[in-house]
């Protein structure tokens, strides 16, 4: 393969394109296409047989009404027992009749829109429609110039703001944990940087019910809309992770519940590590998995039927020589394929994750984040959470990966547009034009074609070595710190109107003379 | 989602692993598992309907009707002549009637043995069996610690040695180019050395008929069969990869014809980067591909019906502002589902590549080549050159990419073992016997499995951040160069009868005192 070649006829055609070269590196920071509402045309691969699919059904439907689900919150296991479930209360312990899991979960919608401040920022969740998040609650940060630290509340609005530049970034995730910031006001600043520096759709954490009101009612004075009208539209989103194995503790409940009653989206995620938290073979984490997120999906629909859910899968596995958790692996993608399988059994939307553990934005960040985002994707994920910036296992928010990730999603967003094989496109007449050992940089086919033809990278870099290294020799990585920083340079708010901000102000002003919002129990 | 904690059970139960720790810990170089004849259990995922692929087959049989393809191997255009194409003398051209091409590719089979000298590495393909070629051909080789250089015998037979050690390889490629050999010997020094280091697969350039018949002779040789025996089994392959557009040149055709002659396995790869040698819209970069493909293996099929031959696809695109080429882009992975799709329209195997257009085995390096991965294998490849040390678009063999690329294949090895779902796999006893809150460590059902639950990391480092730090803080990069320092350290040859290496040696001193083999016209 003469590839020499082929950059040398790059290199004679270059002088023609440099105006268009001019033109393109005007802003590195932005791509050339709307990443809006991503719809994957690809059919979902299945893992399973049909047979295996309904056998991890009914085995945890088995642990359900056998083994039950531990709930601490006593509100919870009323609605519960309410329902006609069998409850435990010396040991805390909720059965559940498989025919009451079945025709509890029933209500639960396939499809959910969620509506943004900016309309253009709305999306839709289900069916074929695909949302990237970013990553959320690590308690550390890290970049290549400041070094691995606590997250603070200037790292969780540098954050907001890289995801609020990506087009390909629909849903906020909680970044980073602001942990100077005392937790009883914390949520009021999260919630008011979310709602001042993006348009998009906000978190909210499920850490208590006062936490939870205070983010609901700045939500509804983001938009606009009354108390009335807030339920009957769904604005945000949260996730509630099952204590696993079997344990739904109390501000994951009250999560379920409160935003079951407001109409807001609830993801059940349970946090199923293979070996760890959950059986060691993947069958078995799936089953308890399986069984965790229907109870959860379960008492949200008790408490509210019709009330927008979604079925989170996180099995993954870990390293049995250490006990340290592993993404990104063959079992992870496994059980990714798997879970889209059984969410879809239920007739719900699934969340999935891009995940890794490595402890630097190199290539096993990104091949495992790979593995992670197309056993998702090509399983038929709905929401990519931690979709940008996960590091260590969730343990830090990256800079660099952020950017790395955002080049990554948008590779998917490509790969999900359509190839034409109108006649036009066959290219005929570029190859009767061209014919035998020519080449096409200069054909009338190409030149009508040429500015939008391919995908236009971020971070990637397609010069040859000797260019590389004269334009510094730079890796990925330190690419992509270039790139944020210059983003954040960049950055300007989304507009909002003055009178919808001094709201804003004054209620998180109020709330904090109350002194804040009560930690969760 | 609390890691923290489950870090912290790791670390309770790690004293109870330290002997596991340290058995495993042997040798860092190896997997615990054999992948040798790996299946594909995924359907392939289809990028066009069957109408688009109806019209891009029929396109491309209206260019070889139509436009024709340049033969310059006189040979060539008069078995194409005999089997009643079109063929202008002048011009060098071949025009081949669509039935013609249809009826010639009849007899090419669709699945192929590759038969090794050790018959534990005979491999099937076709079908859904799956396997794992080296990179191939590169002018320039680099690693950490020498730096970026032209390729050497001495790179050629370490690369070559790494290719032996892991069991995910199963075809050599021609890794790097040997510049300091006189292109006369290097054919003959190659072939030794493929068959004295390994016992897998080699690979034969095309380089002209004495080079081909001398590395044939050498294969013979080293398999201890007749000359009338030698034409009946598959024991080497080439790659033919015609130069697009629409043009074969002396030694490929001659390879072509050589390769069929003598019942070895030929892949014809047009190497079609939409924009510079095909047309800039993918759909006619496919075309051109097909038709090139096409018109190689009737060139094979009308030598010698039923010689084997495989349909290889290389379409990516090029950085239409400076004309660089680009792999694992969102059109190549495009292309590369499509491709899948127009081979097993003809019943033919399918070749695809793992590559990439870094500069360094960063995460760029990492993203690309799972692009090139995924859209490859569940596009359903049986074949996948290039699959471990490519970098720079093929100008450089890395032999840190190799040993990662080594890990993301075994990763995809993994991935094809089924997940068994079987009543114990299920897991019910473990979680009814670990209950609500609790951790599977020492579960009974655990302990069973511990051993193989999992895919165990060549290159992935799962320590939490401190531990990591402590241990150097090394990325995978340079992890990757303590492993393959390590593997060539080593590295124990094949056995090989001493009478069959002295017949070798005693082929190769001849045929260097005659002058080695004449280089292509």
């Amino acid at each position: 393969m003469d590839l020499e070649t082929s950059r040398g006829e790059g290199r004679r055609s270059r002088r023609r394109r440099d105006k268009r070269k001019e033109a393109s590196a005007q802003s590195k920071t932005r791509s050339q296409h709307a990443y809006r509402q991503l719809r994957n045309p690809y059919p979902p691969v299945a893992q399973l047989s049909e047979d295996q699919i309904e056998a991890i059904h009914r085995a945890s439907l088995t642990v359900l009404e056998e083994i039950g689900i531990k709930v601490l919150l006593p509100e919870a296991r009323e609605i519960f027992a309410a329902a006609g479930a069998d409850v435990d209360e010396a040991a805390q312990v909720v059965r559940l009749d498989r025919a009451l899991v079945m025709e509890s979960i029933k209500s639960a919608p396939s499809k959910i829109t969620l509506t943004a401040r900016n309309p253009e920022r709305t999306v839709e969740i289900g069916g074929n429609a695909v949302t990237f998040a970013t990553v959320g609650g690590t308690p550390n940060v890290t970049d290549l110039q400041g070094g691995r630290r606590p997250g603070s509340f200037a790292d969780f609005c540098a954050l907001l703001k890289l995801a609020q530049t990506y087009d390909v970034i629909h849903l906020l995730g909680p970044a980073t944990e602001p942990q100077e910031i005392d937790p009883r006001f914390r949520g009021l600043d999260m919630s008011y940087a979310q709602l001042t520096l993006s348009d998009k759709i906000p978190f909210v954490y499920s850490r208590g019910r006062e936490s939870v009101a205070d983010a609901f009612e700045m939500i509804r004075i983001a938009h606009g809309v009354s108390e009335q009208a807030f339920p009957t539209q769904c604005f945000c989103k949260t996730v509630v992770n099952v204590n696993s194995p079997l344990q739904l503790d109390v501000s994951m409940a009250l999560g379920i519940i409160d935003f079951a009653r407001c109409g807001q989206l609830c993801i059940v995620t349970p946090f199923t590590l293979a070996g760890a938290m959950a059986p060691v073979s993947l069958a078995g984490a799936l089953t308890q998995q399986n069984a965790e997120a229907l109870a959860g999906i379960a008492l949200s629909q008790m408490t509210q039927p019709g009330a927008p859910v979604a079925y989170g899968g996180f099995t993954s596995n870990v390293d049995m020589r250490s006990g340290a958790p592993a993404f990104g692996t063959p079992e992870y993608a496994k059980a990714a394929f798997a879970s889209g399988q059984l969410a879809r059994r239920y007739r719900l939307a699934w969340r999935s994750s891009n995940v890794n553990a490595s402890n630097a934005p190199d290539a096993q960040a990104a091949y495992e984040s790979q593995m992670s985002l197309w056993s998702a994707l090509f399983g038929g994920a709905n929401v990519i959470n931690h979709g940008a910036g996960w590091l260590e296992g969730g343990l830090t928010a990256s800079y660099e990966k952020f950017v790395i990730d955002i080049e990554m999603l948008q590779m998917f967003a490509e790969l999900f547009e359509p190839l034409s094989c109108e006649d036009a496109e066959l290219g005929l007449d570029a190859m009767r034009e061209v014919g035998h050992g020519g080449h096409f940089f200069g054909a009338a086919h190409t030149l009508e074609r040429y500015q939008n033809a391919f995908y236009e990278p971020l971070v990637s870099d397609w010069q040859n070595h000797g260019a590389w290294l004269e334009a510094g020799g730079e890796d990925a990585a330190k690419r992509a710190h270039n790139i944020w920083k210059q983003a954040l340079a960049e950055f300007e708010p989304p507009p909002m109107a003055e009178d919808t901000r001094e709201e804003l102000d004054a209620f998180v002003k109020k709330r904090k003379a109350e002194g804040g919002a009560a930690p969760p129990e």
